[in-house]
């Protein structure tokens, strides 16, 4: 098992009813005032916003409200934000939405300390200082409710990036699974399939990490059956939580423990695909990118995915089990091709040299311009 | 999924070679001073002491040092170390050693600010203060390097009693596996059971937290699984590594989360055998009570046990998953009775009344005085 420094010192609060336990914590912390930071407000629609209002009230909390974080969120977007939290001068972050609105908050966290929040995405300034974070999560699926990851999108450059610091992880997460219950499949199953990638983007690295690799069996598993429980019913309270479970435990540093730091060429791939058209849910690229990983990847060196074919798709061949893995997708609804996802032969070009921007696409294999070239027309 | 709330704060730094990353993370903490508990010298046979020493006197920590704890780690020898760790004015306690040694600094921490140590057991007066704690693992088993649990007997009232802090989490542990290659089976095999057991305690509780259970199913196949490893071949490091890991993660929070706090009667009359007769291993003794308490209960309720005989042990049938469980732990050569480990018939009144000195036994079914004497003679 290789060498690992493992810290994460999120505290979670996860159960129906939790969020009544936010406006404590903040105030444990002595913190008399944050700033909101929300999507398009469907948080109003299903009582989660009055929920946090209320507990934010009881315990004194004053609360300014930042709203319009969209999907696939943007450095403009927190610009703006970071504008509000200095003007409001916001003792803290509250991201009340699913891994954009927590995205976008923690870059404000540590944008505020900033000259301008993308230097912590492409400068080699450390991050030393950021406003603590909490949040309420409403859409399981990025992990980001307890890491110090977030992923921002700067729609000049069409670079869609990531920062990691430890000052960004949320001080406090609360996760009720019942605000998911209404949302709708086709976003659960984005979700799931997020938290899947995640697994496997650590996964195939490394085949001795035998107590990470059980554990990534083992979610795998049960992100899938959960999710085949949500297709027949939504409000399904016992596969909410297990899903919300799993989709946490999928980022949290738990699942790559001793595999090498992961792979994230599929990863660096959608990233681009997202950034080029920003309609495209992340879940949903992942779900075309990552199969036909697997099978180009499989050509070379079958015997790196044995292990995952066979226990959690319960197939001996590799083959077999590249095909479950997209059968199950397809049933879920999901995209097959990067021409589901509407993205246009004539991209390729510009989608290449966008992936190809960094110096290091993938570990498992570093991947040449002519590979993942390939892999595009594999998934096209 | 039930409620939980999880926080989890210590930093592992998990690998070959890790002790070298103590000294820099007290001196980055600005500890100056610490007082080393340790047990019988076993650590200077294995080069761990002087890898110690070398780290703290790279970054210039001052180290004063406590010797001669011993497993089932007793209250008196926690007072004689308060005494010096007031004395010496420590800022901080350095457990190096297994769960013994890391119980006891544990307990010194706290018991420093405390009217004796064992107020921290026994009284409602809450813990709120306590020293530093880091650790270095030397034998993996009851995951204390991770946790904020610790466990000590006061062996004038023959209890051995529990105590959780949130201020009693090591702010470090250093797991280097290399440094168990030395160990002789036996120890390895009974750290296995506890681990084991810890899981098992969760397991039986709720039969829906399916995120935990896959978890919990994995880490005991691949406990299982790298014992045997051990067994052959006492360096294989990729099974140390493993099974260490795993027997952290069997007792950090993560095996039992959504699973009602787990039942632990057998920790309760285990930790009983072990304040009768202190040479009782506590794996040794959980491996005795464990499969007959897993025998009796699936007489009244076989359903509880049928996920875990198969999962873990492949059986489709309860009976033969608890027999599995049995060869298991007798392939492994230990006791497979309370007569194997030295109790005396005549000693089962005595036992009995000790364990129901609480008000309560089990919570998987609370089990009356009627049903710990029909278990205890159903593992004699």
């Amino acid at each position: 098992m290789e060498a690992f420094t493992f810290y994460n010192p999120t505290r979670i609060h996860f159960g129906v009813g939790m969020i009544t336990q936010l406006g404590a914590e903040m105030q444990l912390a002595g913190i008399k005032s944050c700033l909101m930071v929300a999507g398009n407000g469907s948080i109003k629609e299903n009582s989660v916003y009055t929920q946090v209002m209320n507990t934010l009230s009881k315990h004194g909390i004053k609360v300014h409200e930042a709203w319009g974080v969209r999907a696939n969120p943007t450095l403009s977007k927190v610009r703006e934000i970071v504008a509000i939290a200095k003007e409001t001068k916001a003792e803290a972050i509250l991201a009340v939405g699913g891994g954009s609105v927590i995205d976008t908050a923690k870059t404000v966290a540590a944008g505020v300390f900033l000259a301008d929040p993308w230097d912590a995405f492409c400068t080699d300034v450390p991050i030393v200082k950021a406003l603590p974070i909490y949040t309420v999560l409403t859409l399981s699926a990025t992990g980001s409710e307890m890491n110090g990851n977030a992923v921002i999108s700067n729609t000049e450059t069409k670079q869609k990036w990531a920062f990691y610091s430890p000052l960004v992880y949320p001080k406090v997460s609360i996760i009720d699974p019942t605000v998911q219950c209404s949302l709708p499949f086709k976003q659960t199953a984005n979700g799931a399939m997020d938290a899947i990638a995640h697994i496997l983007e650590y996964y195939f690295t490394n085949q001795i990490a035998f107590s990470t690799l059980g554990i990534d069996d083992a979610l795998q598993k049960t992100i899938v059956e959960m999710t085949d429980r949500l297709k027949l019913n939504p409000s399904d309270l016992i596969a909410r939580g297990n899903l919300a479970w799993c989709a946490t435990l999928a980022l949290n540093g738990i699942s790559g423990l001793g595999l090498s730091g992961g792979d994230w060429a599929c990863h660096q791939i959608e990233h681009s695909f997202s950034a080029m058209h920003p309609d495209i849910a992340h879940g949903e690229g992942l779900g075309v990118i990552m199969p036909a990983w697997i099978e180009y990847m499989s050509e070379k060196d079958p015997s790196r995915f044995v292990r995952w074919s066979k226990n959690v798709w319960g197939e001996d061949s590799v083959s077999r089990g590249i095909m479950r893995f997209r059968e199950k997708l397809e049933a879920w609804g999901m995209a097959t091709s990067m021409r589901d996802l509407g993205i246009k032969e004539r991209d390729l070009p510009e989608l290449l040299e966008l992936i190809m921007i960094t110096d290091k696409v993938g570990d498992v294999s570093k991947l040449s311009a002519a590979d993942v070239e390939a892999l595009l027309m594999l998934a096209y």
